[in-house]
């Protein structure tokens, strides 16, 4: 029987989590990196399974820790587990074919953002639901921004029309599959090879709290976000 | 007498602090808010006064509290306190015409980046005196960006020759002077007159602890840095 959370979700989210994650220093892969001590994937799978609407979860583990990923997600939600591939979009074109029939709408999320909230997850699948076709949470730049060229800076960039880009990102199932079996750019993100597709994308509000965790500095920052006595929005 | 740091220093540092920071909610300017205990303008002093090679630093105050910023930084370090403008550009021209005789090098820090190392004012400030004429402090972009028009999203942004902008930005005298006196555009920031100007601008790396502390997200962020466990880069 597969792993599945509420039966009546019409959403699955794929996790590619076989990353070495090496600007966080030496250690374990990535997504097993402790935060709070939990692994980061423990936290990232806790807030997916807490959303209403998902009904299958697949993670990508990196090939040697796939039993010791599968222990340690066992008690937190029921997850499939897939051996990932070579590079992060391999991995989602593996998950991917990991899900059961049943769910149109697919998440792709970074195992990464360790505390998206659940409402993050719902918001973007309801934009799914309402008939885009790709959808990704976004937030505004709040820096300047320059273009630089060696050591000169070219000019200053209109950032009004810039946005950060965060996951999940979500997708019509068919919208998914084509963009991974058409298109390869290991440097741009799912959404990215959907564009590719000519396929319109839309956006939905991010969350701070979904910021990706691949610095020691962000894991200082989600460490205190997580046990901190910041805005208790931490779900 | 005028207020001043090391007399040997070639080095004047402006810190436009007259900004109301809405978005940090309502309450105090924004530079009075407090960190750990201390408004955000008496950390971001500190740190510049302990720059080796800073002689003057002039900073532009919210005419409502002229008085009270004076006394706040009495015990901080010499500071020349002045009436700000209605807009940051002007609390820069208004503290750039208070900056005593002396000093070829200029910086304007945001009062807001309240925990910039001294290493950072003296790493911009030593470009300067190398002979550049205007000098940024720059981050690498490392989330994806998007180009958006409405609710779509038009492309992927190639963010590889993208830098995020901080502070302190270095400038020969006249440079910023005739910057200032010919250029108006309250959307840029000071290298962005400068760059109007045709003047070459150029870049140093930057410092995660120089964030700009605009949101309540960014003031917890700061909060642990502050007295939290991380790294020890807190000078």
């Amino acid at each position: 029987m597969t792993a599945q959370l509420n039966p009546r979700g019409d959403v699955a989210v794929l996790v590619p989590a076989a990353g070495a994650g090496v600007r966080l220093g030496p250690g374990r892969p990535k997504a097993l990196r402790l935060l709070g001590g939990d692994p980061l994937l423990v936290h990232t799978v806790r807030r997916v399974a807490a959303a209403p609407s998902v009904r299958f979860i697949v993670v990508a583990a990196p090939q040697a820790d796939l039993s010791a990923v599968r222990e340690l997600l066992d008690p937190v939600a029921p997850v499939i587990v897939v051996a990932g591939g070579a590079t992060r979009q391999e991995s989602v074109s593996v998950a991917l074919d990991a899900v059961p029939e049943g769910p149109e709408i697919i998440l792709v999320h970074d195992a990464a953002r360790a505390l998206t909230p659940p409402s993050l997850v719902e918001s973007v699948a309801a934009a799914v639901r309402a008939g885009r076709g790709a959808v990704i949470p976004v937030l505004p730049v709040v820096d300047t921004v320059k273009e630089v060229s060696g050591e000169v800076v070219l000019r200053t960039v209109d950032r009004s029309a810039l946005r950060i880009v965060q996951t999940p990102q979500g997708f019509r199932r068919p919208v998914l599959a084509a963009a991974h079996a058409a298109a390869s750019d290991p440097l741009t993100d799912d959404a990215g090879l959907v564009e590719k597709q000519g396929v319109r994308v839309d956006w939905v509000p991010g969350s701070e709290l979904a910021m990706k965790i691949t610095r020691p500095f962000d894991l200082a920052l989600a460490e205190y976000l997580l046990t901190g006595s910041s805005p208790g929005t931490i779900a």
